[in-house]
């Protein structure tokens, strides 16, 4: 039998449930998972706060493991295909269409009604498709990713979601060479968007968080202004912006804090004719007030949602830590890793901010590496 | 002596006063004025309702007249000297410094700090630097352009200072070829908007305006569909929209409207991973409810502020009207002609939406053409 | 059985050969077929030209016709079951995998190695996979577009693959509003970039081409100054161009001739900082002299390569076809219509530039429409 | 009196003549020179190469000093005057017009026909204003930069102007996080666009050059694989790319190496849908071969021109020096420190590529620091 965590019902606890080890169809692999993330996200699905949400659920969108098993032939982007054995991850959003007229016309993959997200949108019932579980079953034409030798599964984990959602806002903020860039939210998106707006040639990165161990996290990724957001107040928080931009605001504010109030004050720490964009509001929090007059219009601004990520990012995300990870170390970012038995206190653990970033380990944190 | 509409002081009724005839400065020119324009800017003036306005101020930021004098060498962009006699029109923005961040660094001539207005940010203490006086001051550096010889002076002016703006919203919007374009708004820039929507080859354009008469207009200057804000409802005019475009919104909107209602409406209105362009918000009406989950951020918003006009803006909009004007006939805009005493009943027919737009002929309606 | 035209090998006349009519497999249609094109590509293919040719070859990469019989559910890409009846288009392209490197990652789908197109690289071994047929097959997978009622088969045939393109190379072009741009060659892809730069608002639009037939076609797609390639000589031309453009050069230059000259020819023609797209060197004709001081680097340039076409060029193709082309008339470019067995004609006439556009009616001309 | 060295004609020996110093105009300061840089372009002024070159010349177009004498208010772009005693540098570009069509309409202001180049386009009889000369003018309105504190002279000069030309090509080179890039040639151009590709996030960075020497400094800018143009032929250069990139080439490839026969190898280089940048053909050596069918049309190729740099390029490289020089140490390109007497020597040292970076310290170099 396969043991995985499964949020029953919103609002109630997680248990560990047993599933049947799947048979597989056609071009569909098996993953013995080694690390499964702990995302805000995950917090959302148990709170019951993302709609559509299928229950039970086994979560876990970011995961690593090892190719276990293969049926038929099953490649990766390169077109080699995977024997078994190999350390991979997978992207998590799958049956993207390539026929609506999203995909087609708009481009707009991610915006395809046809996406399915393991973890999120495939419930329990379909299968083992979240990661939170000692197996996680790769239908035919889910997108997997062999990790370079040099890359270890905890380093991947370490980056988890949180890096290629960071690498589609980033890319989606036109950072130029020497801009000063704020960055809102010091959770792994938050990180790994500091780490990247360091890799795209930024002059000064301001970060505004919380608490201390994050700023300090912050500060280690490349920030090299940190604001407490506990600590401070907004008008210390303009005034500490303005006087490192020359009065003016930054060039580009990017928003990665899941806070609502956080976008008011982004758009008056941007200048005139910045950018600023939105990647940290994955949920439901009601409106906010806007001044279309002074932070839109006469502003000359450009606001910029940036939802989901597609398999360019993914891919692009494991060649930088492959190449990168030396400066960044990204698996420091894992403050906790939990058996699936701990799942509840691994929630927690994220929901208090105690945790940067938590892991689940199916097999237990000592049988995986 | 030259007779001139003059602002005394917010809230005041404007009166015409007259001035001395100015000594031109080297490389000054003198303007005899044919059309100035009546722009809602010139209400908000009136009315006190834009910031740092210098009263008395004589309006008029949109100008076509003949040139009367010049002094020394004054050259259009082409570098052809102007002799005298010429139909001319000259942006309004003067004084963008070149040597500042924003012109330099940013490239953001819209946001240089030192740019003054004629007829919005110069006062009446200053000089004959707005359009509603028989004459106009070009002081050095003012960019004059020359009317094309099948270019009237009426359809200069019914484009008015709306044309450029449309067009820097236009191509703030990268509208593609076959797309679907919501315009909110019916006047002076909104018309306009649709017209340059129609020339980039949208496939259909739905216009939200009011009343009866401008919809007839925004019909002639392309719109597909005309939905009118005063006879419908909210949730008729998204039903309408959605109809259009097969239950997915519109590819890109603009704010055309001056109205903050608009916002929020507007981004309902447009599909997932669209584009929303905001260039009607010219004053300060307070702030709006924006919901970043479902209107941003999950909806993988693009949102553009527009913010005044630069040179190329009002050369290509001359271009257009000389190659296009047989297709749009800016001309037939203009609903209303005032000579100078007749200012306050302009500013009313403007206020009242009675005039699509209305022009002052400072020497008289009959003199001017 | 089915009647097709076929090329046996390079450099053999087309002869008309029987098919046995095709049994559908799940998800697949069969066309009835209208009219097909006769492309430049067509006689490149009769003449051995393209590499990878699989002979004996069913020509015909656009085509029009209604649907025959369909196996399964076969839907369009608003998600619309086809229930046979429906007049109908296709896009050539077919197989693009979206699992590959360069659909994933580069989402460059024209480059992705799997893609087949029919009448191109199908050849008439794998099935009715060309237009110059009866019945063409329509494989699961095949992108199929509805005309629209106001629609006649005729102008979509007339537009044929020649307005796709074009609309590929103008969107790559990013022409601004009131630009001025040369467009090299009069044939289908040169004469619906004059109509698209239309539709994008340019000021001027120059076109070289010949014979004096396809330039009378120039005009009335919207050329403004039109230079016949074969009556003027280069210096000539330069001196038109500059006189167009106040010795400047056009702000964009377009090569949709097929001729290997044009390029050195259209890259002085542009201005410094200007644009220059390549769409018309569809086949290998040699090297040729480019100077990378004079013409790439002092001059600032940007040179673009378009290759094929995707699905939403098709889908917003016709899209402008539905809502243009009452200014533009797309059909009365259809100067020929063959039937099967004049196909070597058919060629001829394209061959010679005798023809603007000619197309193969498989059911004789008469029994079309 | 103030000592310079002078061009006196092309193919002359550079000779040391003296010249009275200047007085000043209001709003002009005079620099008291540090060091000034030896670029290949001087070699090109020397040999006659450029057109249009005013002999005699005083070259140096890349300079660092201290502020001397200052009359009336001089400002740098932040607004703060200059009092003098200031280390500063300043863009050679001066009298960009601000009113011409290109820098108005077309806003490309490196190609506005007004604009002057200190130590290329103004000669000695104009005044000392090029930098291998112990003070250079500098005239009202040129964009002076005050350096960092942080920042040294000699770090400033390393850098000198092969960093911001190497900002400009690498911004329009378009890299995205985690791609692949080419630099073709490894002198201070490609030195410092290996560090700013470096300093976007590529995945691997692919240098070819030569002597070692300069690979070696290659390799210490951030270059992964290093391919000596001297020591391979071009097919291993191929075979050792495409080994490089999985058989497809590089994203990006970026010219900057001054041989025209880079060109067709980095046409080759480059994968389909690529980027070809053009930054190193500053002078004519007559054209090349291009296969427009092959290299641009099939492969769905962008080939981008840069010419020259604007203030921005400037300021942001001051920007990212201070930021990152820690880094890659700029000041570590300067092999070679030459008084004025040895301009000579130093022209041989860059001609003959034994330096990377030489300068000219035209007080003495024992006297620079």
């Amino acid at each position: 039998m396969v043991r995985a965590a499964v949020i029953p019902a919103p609002n109630q606890p997680v248990q560990v449930r047993e599933y049947p080890r799947p048979k597989l169809e056609e071009g569909a692999a098996l993953l013995r998972t080694l690390f499964s993330e702990v995302c805000g996200t995950d917090l959302y699905l148990q709170q019951g706060l993302l709609s559509e949400t299928p229950y039970p659920l086994i979560p876990g969108h970011a995961t690593v493991g090892v190719v276990e098993e293969v049926r038929g032939q099953v490649c990766d982007t390169e077109g080699h295909p995977l024997l078994g054995g190999e350390v991979v991850t997978f992207l998590d959003v799958h049956g993207t269409c390539g026929e609506c007229w999203y995909c087609l016309v708009a481009k707009a993959s991610t915006r395809c009604p046809h996406r399915k997200v393991y973890g999120i949108t495939y419930g329990a019932d379909e299968g083992l498709l979240g990661g939170w579980s000692q197996y996680v079953y790769l239908k035919p034409g889910v997108r997997i990713v062999r990790l370079p030798e040099s890359l270890t599964p905890e380093t991947l984990i370490g980056a988890g979601c949180g890096l290629p959602t960071a690498l589609h806002a980033v890319e989606r903020s036109d950072i130029l060479l020497g801009q000063t860039v704020l960055v809102q939210g010091t959770g792994p998106v938050g990180l790994s968007t500091i780490a990247l707006t360091r890799l795209r040639g930024a002059y000064k990165i301001i970060a505004i968080g919380a608490p201390e161990m994050r700023l300090l996290a912050a500060r280690r990724m490349g920030a090299d202004v940190c604001l407490d957001v506990e600590k401070t107040s907004i008008e210390e928080r303009h005034a500490a912006v303005m006087d490192a931009t020359g009065g003016r605001g930054v060039d580009v504010a990017i928003e990665a804090s899941g806070d609502p109030a956080a976008i008011q004050e982004g758009l008056d720490l941007a200048r005139d004719n910045g950018r600023y964009t939105v990647v940290g509001q994955y949920t439901d929090h009601g409106p906010i007030q806007v001044n279309p007059h002074t932070q839109i219009n006469k502003k000359h601004m450009d606001i910029r949602g940036v939802w989901g990520i597609d398999y360019s990012h993914l891919h692009r995300s494991v060649l930088l830590l492959e190449r990168y990870n030396d400066q960044f170390h990204w698996e420091q970012l894992i403050t906790h890793t939990f058996g699936l038995e701990q799942a509840n206190d691994a929630l927690a653990a994220v929901g208090s901010g105690q945790a940067i970033k938590a892991v689940i380990a199916p097999w237990g944190a000592e049988n995986s590496t």
